[in-house]
């Protein structure tokens, strides 16, 4: 095939098939096409687009560029959750145990954090002993016994979606709704799992800043999974704000764990439990009243604290730290933030918040950056409350004093007060099917 | 400077400033912004377009990306001539002789043929002896004893326009007007001349297919000059058929010496006086009319000739060959066509047969492609012209009998005949100032 057809064609406008997106996506797997084809390639997807036929075969050929996830081991309806990222965002920790105590296996890959949200194997390796790294049998293993277990993506997975995505990252075409949408499906769909529930988000936290474009990506996400014979569904939710109360990775699983015992904050179990219901739905567990139900009980009764148990301690997770989470150890240095006026909290800038606490040491500016467990946030006023001047906003917790006034400074150009409460806006936007 | 930014401008439809356009040219030239990032710039202003003002800067940055030719050591007013490329097209040795006969000195620089269209320094060099590789002295030296000198195009000239037109090449971004006009105008701009001439040609055997295109080039160019400070303009000449009857290299400054003796096919000799003309007029010396008598004078006069003469003289080419072009070493093989049917010609496919003439060895596929200088086709019949069946349609000339099967087969294929005459076509279009 002639890669300067297919680039004159879709810079004309046209509409690639199923075979010359195949062509592409293994040319990029294989580097059998130079790096600036690929990327006036990419330059005019972008700007020319690429049709739901089209997003869709470039998936699933990017799916199929590299291995593809055999979960055929495994018992039972197999489900799978994806964010699209989101600060203070520990959901998976809370939705695949619910899911997994339902009835649902679990078999998740995850990535690290890079930019300003944090990742679930981040997060996870906080535990003491937690291992991300498994062989494929013994993922398969504990998949079977516990319900659930989450790995770290492998590296033979869509080799097409990380060549693109390196070269879409240096040639400014990430934000393409297309683009964005085929590059999470690909790793879905390579991922093996039946049922897929995503969670979009939008606001100033989100890569998605207007719900129109989180709206988009997710109906341009579900339509590939039903392209491609999965059931899929996304649930668009706020991240206009952090959601919870912890922004780090220590401070997270504790929190996380808060909700597994039926308290932490409302807005965190409001969003797991529509996550986790949802994808109860799509595995086919009953109408959405009956899954809503499901899920709570899977919560109050404890089976999925359990379920997050035996998954921590067949992970080699010290689950110690589960039962207590105040064992976790404690960050050298924190520090309370006092609020310099009052008022009302009427905005709170969340991509601002997760830079603070990369800066902290809880984040990554580069994929070979040390991350510190312990370091991180803990919010205590949120959009929306009242607060006297003085009173303590969040509490910063880091290894080394030195970043402190640094990461002060852009927590507080991060807040707006106001003398009016501000609208509260809905925390659950939409569920598209 | 980052060159990102500019990127995401260009990606969203935004305008880039001089400095920016600047930036973007001498990173070309200097390889300091790899090529993947070129490559999705070139999409960008492909696809986004570029507007009258970023085209000047972009082509004056590219101009200034190398060496500048220095013709201050030139008397009198310096002309340059320029042809988007025509299949037979030899009115440069006319156009410049022309001119330097009427007291515009042509200090020109000039190219090989490449794709279906000859390079002028090609067919000069089809004159036994005739040098086009000369030091800047002997250069400007030749210009000022002779009012002409035509020599191939420098290396360090625009090493910008060098690098982009490589990649535009490979990632199908050649077919932008504003691109095209600025590749073409920076090296026109960098060979220093005062006025310029663009012969901007239209229909089946030049770049532009269409009126439309080739004046919308024509005006970009001649705007790019005018912003440039120099005096330009363009004319628009018909390319659905070869120009003149003979199409290769010896044959051509066989025939455009022809036009120089006051002989020769008529097309020829009324492109080149309009093209004359017109230099005369930008270069001052008065109104149409007068430059159109002066420009036919110079040929009736045979000082346009002597002006020829001198030149191959002062260019080491043997002066005989032009005095007796019997002379002229003859092809090995030739052949005549019959025409298959009798009818009116109706069409011809000029690419087709500019083609044909390199199928014969008279062009060259690639650079480094070495070429037959008596090779070429010799045309009996045009478009308009009433043929019986087997009368002579042109006559193949080449040094390998095996290529004349291919050759004649590919030439009657660019032929179309009729019962009546076709609808004639003007040969000057437009002259845009």
């Amino acid at each position: 095939m002639d890669f300067l057809e297919l680039l004159r064609k879709k810079r004309d406008g046209g509409t690639l098939t199923k075979e010359e997106l195949g062509f592409f996506a293994n040319a990029a797997a294989n580097g059998s096409v130079p790096d600036y084809q690929l990327s006036a390639m990419l330059m005019a997807m972008y700007l020319n687009g690429l049709d739901a036929r089209e997003t869709a075969d470039l998936t699933l050929a990017m799916a199929h560029s590299g291995d593809l996830a055999d979960l055929s081991g495994i018992e039972g309806i197999k489900g799978d959750k994806h964010s699209t990222g989101g600060v203070g965002d520990k959901t998976t920790l809370i939705v695949a145990p619910v899911a997994a105590a339902c009835g649902v296996k679990m078999a998740k890959m995850s990535g690290r954090g890079l930019g300003h949200t944090g990742g679930t194997i981040d997060k996870l390796e906080a535990i003491p002993g937690f291992q991300t790294a498994l062989s494929r049998d013994r993922f398969m293993q504990i998949v079977n016994e516990t319900g659930l277990c989450v790995v770290g993506a492998a590296g033979g997975l869509c080799p097409a979606d990380k060549a693109l995505y390196a070269l879409r990252d240096v040639t400014e075409t990430v934000s393409s709704i297309p683009l964005i949408a085929s590059s999470i499906m690909s790793k879905k769909l390579a991922g093996g799992a039946d049922c897929i529930v995503l969670d979009v988000k939008c606001g100033s936290g989100a890569f998605m800043k207007t719900e129109e474009d989180a709206r988009r990506l997710a109906k341009a996400m579900v339509d590939i999974g039903t392209r491609a014979g999965r059931r899929v569904a996304a649930v668009l939710t706020d991240m206009d704000l952090p959601l919870g109360t912890a922004v780090g990775n220590a401070v997270e699983v504790q929190e996380a764990v808060e909700v597994l015992r039926g308290k932490g904050p409302d807005d965190l179990r409001q969003v797991s439990l529509v996550l986790a219901s949802t994808l109860l739905q799509l595995a086919g567990k009953g109408s959405r009243e009956a899954c809503e139900a499901m899920a709570e009980d899977a919560l109050k009764s404890g089976r999925a604290l359990q379920a997050f148990e035996r998954m921590v301690e067949a992970q080699g997770g010290d689950v110690a730290f589960i039962r207590d989470p105040s064992r976790f150890p404690k960050a050298k240095c924190s520090a309370v933030l006092p609020a310099p006026q009052s008022g009302y909290l009427t905005a709170m800038d969340a991509e601002a918040i997760g830079r603070v606490c990369v800066l902290l040491g809880a984040g990554r500016h580069t994929k070979e950056d040390a991350i510190d467990p312990a370091a991180g946030l803990l919010i205590h006023k949120k959009t929306g409350d009242r607060v006297k001047q003085g009173e303590p906003l969040c509490t910063l917790l880091c290894e080394d004093e030195a970043k402190l006034p640094a990461a002060k400074e852009a927590y507080l150009r991060a807040l707006r007060f106001g003398d009016t409460p501000p609208k509260p806006t809905p925390l659950i936007l939409d569920v598209i099917e």
